[in-house]
């Protein structure tokens, strides 16, 4: 790859709770694909410095109505539930999977359709700015090898599990592994796929060990991922006390917490990231925190499916990494922008209540708001911890994984007014009113894939 | 105008929570610009009066992704707040007014400020598919008969009121009526000048009595206002229990709840549309449905501003109507699809709590959520009755104000799947997904006006 750089405006949230705007800086990228430096307007070596890719014909140059931000990181993706998007959010978690997810899930023992659903899947996330994504497969090892190779062509990076669920009370018989051997070694098997594929290197596609959650695991599938873990240092994705039925669920047959009950198998580990959390307590916290595990916060499918709003400040004050996830399908929109916007008004609904038949005093819970800098954070920079990986800001030894976002789209919602717009208010209205069409470049690993 | 008709698939929701489809259908309007006759496809009439249309080149054939929903209604916008769409989101009521929209609405004195952002903003309502919006204006006349003027120009139905606001004490001096008479005097120019229009034969700009809310206007003012309705039967429009200082403003200064006092000025009347409403009890759900009034629900501005969900069953169980709003700018979104996904979220939000920490039963509220199917229907025929206009769907007698959303468009998050998506979920997922790209035709009063 050759070098190349963009000079322009750039934001991005190193900090939690702080944006920082540079503008008309020089970002250089590397053969590798990583950022080398960035060049701040006052420097003087940046004239020389943008000069010189010039003359290679390997600069991008942003106009003022253009931005450049660090890749989105979904933290969590079903990806099979994606023909399912926007519909069927009736029913409570137990009876949507029964009725809805399990269904569409068996389906992809046809590797067909999995390859025309991942193929729409992929394109869509990478188009809406989503340079890394954390997918729940299913339970099918050709389907999900299928959806690795779709990452690899792609170009997006990608964490990908094949879906274990052996628990024979939990999981109907027309969906669920043959046996705690067979969903083992096919977790085996889809770790050599992703480690051996041609034209991943990089690592840019990893894989994943994917309890679905405790309920439809059996102890000897949760002792032998633990298991694989240790051997493998793999990353691991689960749901963790997610809804009133699936907490109680875990407390009724391992006497705890979804957390602790994790952990006694070896599952909490610094690459772990458990989707929604919401009903963690103060003792789960201090447990995650201090195996620096990661919460995939879902703000979305938490109104439908969660019974309750994590408390998200609670969590940074405890020290977890926090990510944003779209959980596609239980969260009807595919874009961690809205993710963004919907972290900070079910906060809103959390800290002001939602019942007007109570007093204001017992209607919300003090103090659990977030502001859109703080939603901003945890989509880039808070994924990136979450993941373990050189991602989410754009800092020297980063990735060069990073999108432009266009601000004068004429078919947009989105409106800047220059004289009334301060450059944070710019990205405020990105957030809230971004369409994929004002997403005019992706990169990933320096690879531009839009 | 021409008579024409539409073949295709149509979808409306004439009775709360069902959708009715009709595969195949033509729709014929009158030269009036009103629909004439719905003619179902197995009706031995349609080939004839198909091919009358298709002779006289007047027929639009849709294609089987394309379905013709009636036009969406905004019960609920304030025009002036346009360029803060999506910012200034952190504060309360009492003091975002103060420091944030009193300074911007003051700002329309300049006519030709006022030019520019009322021609952005109603030219994104119609892309989003808003064939009537009732506007709040500011209380600057000509900056406000402007706005009526665009919505002439431009196509769109719409009902347009000078705020009216002249109480010192809560209104700063830049920003309030002149006096309580120059208040009303400007009133009645703007209703002779909307009534007087050239264009407006029709009456498809109305012009609105327009109390901001009760805190910023006197007990004079609000009397005039109940005279001028009385006099002219027009339209009103103000803010009703919206927050818990708001609420309580009104209880300490006239000794019962807003709608009370609003009936007490002759404010309350069956073309009279409360926006929000979050606090009112039963009493004042009693009083709003004796007196025809309506509600405008505003979902996602509650969750920033209203310190609560407005309860949207129980005002549904006291025969309310109800319509959506978008709030611009209270509410970060323009689209009132957007506004029928957040009142179904809202709901979920009321009905589950959000609160994990109180065990499930003290969480929520019980029997509060809607559905798409609901909350579609208070954006359409809910909105029509809220504003006393044959609008709102598909039926003879009814205008043809009406919309096509192409579900095939590349570039969209909005993905159907033929083999797994009923009709029902097909509007269900535009719902969730539609972006102004995917409305590719836009009529209102049969002039095709996108």
């Amino acid at each position: 790859m050759n070098t190349f750089a963009v000079k322009g405006n750039l934001i991005h949230a190193p900090v939690f709770g702080e944006i920082e705007t540079q503008i008309g800086s020089l970002l250089e990228v590397d053969r590798d694909g990583n950022i080398s430096s960035v060049i701040s307007s006052d420097d003087p070596e940046l004239i020389a410095r943008e000069k010189y890719y010039r003359g290679k014909r390997n600069l991008f140059e942003l106009s003022d109505n253009e931005f450049l931000l660090p890749g989105l990181i979904d933290t969590h993706v079903h990806a099979p539930q994606w023909p399912q998007l926007g519909k069927a959010l009736h029913l409570p978690l137990h009876d949507w999977l029964q009725e809805y997810t399990f269904p569409l899930e068996a389906r992809y023992a046809d590797v067909g359709f999995a390859n025309q659903v991942y193929s729409s899947l992929v394109e869509t996330l990478i188009a809406n700015g989503t340079t890394t994504a954390l997918y729940f497969g299913t339970i099918h090892i050709e389907a999900t090898k299928r959806l690795a190779d779709i990452c690899l062509n792609l170009g997006q990076r990608a964490l990908i599990g094949k879906v274990v669920m052996d628990n024979p009370e939990q999981c109907p018989e027309y969906y669920r592994d043959r046996s705690t051997s067979v969903g083992l070694n096919e977790t085996y098997e889809l770790i050599d796929h992703i480690s051996s594929a041609s034209g991943n290197a990089s690592k840019r596609v990893l894989p994943v060990l994917t309890p679905r959650f405790i309920p439809s695991c059996t102890d000897e599938m949760l002792s032998g991922l633990g298991k694989i873990a240790s051997e493998t240092g793999c990353h691991i994705q689960t749901h963790c006390s997610e809804s009133d039925w699936q907490h109680r669920y875990v407390i009724e047959r391992h006497g705890c917490h979804d957390a602790q009950s994790l952990d006694s198998f070896g599952l909490l580990q610094p690459n772990t990231v458990l989707a929604h959390a919401n009903f963690i307590n103060d003792d789960d916290m201090a447990l995650i925190s201090s195996k620096s595990s990661a919460v995939a916060h879902c703000p979305l499918s938490n109104f439908y499916f969660s019974n309750a709003v994590l408390p998200v400040r609670k969590l940074i004050d405890s020290a977890i990494d926090l990510g944003l996830g779209t959980d596609i399908s239980g969260g009807f929109n595919p874009s961690i922008f809205n993710a963004c916007a919907m972290a900070v008004t079910s906060s809103r609904a959390l800290e002001e209540g939602v019942d007007a038949a109570l007093p204001a005093h017992e209607r919300g819970r003090r103090n659990m708001r977030i502001d859109f800098k703080e939603a901003f954070w945890m989509a880039t920079t808070g994924g990136g911890r979450a993941l373990d990986l050189k991602i989410g800001m754009l800092r020297p030894k980063y990735a060069m994984d990073a999108i432009v976002v266009d601000t004068s789209i004429e078919e947009s919602n989105l409106k800047i007014w220059k004289d009334l717009d301060s450059s944070d208010d710019v990205l405020q209205k990105i957030i809230h009113n971004v369409h994929r069409t004002n997403i005019t470049k992706v990169w990933v690993q320096g690879n531009q894939i839009k």
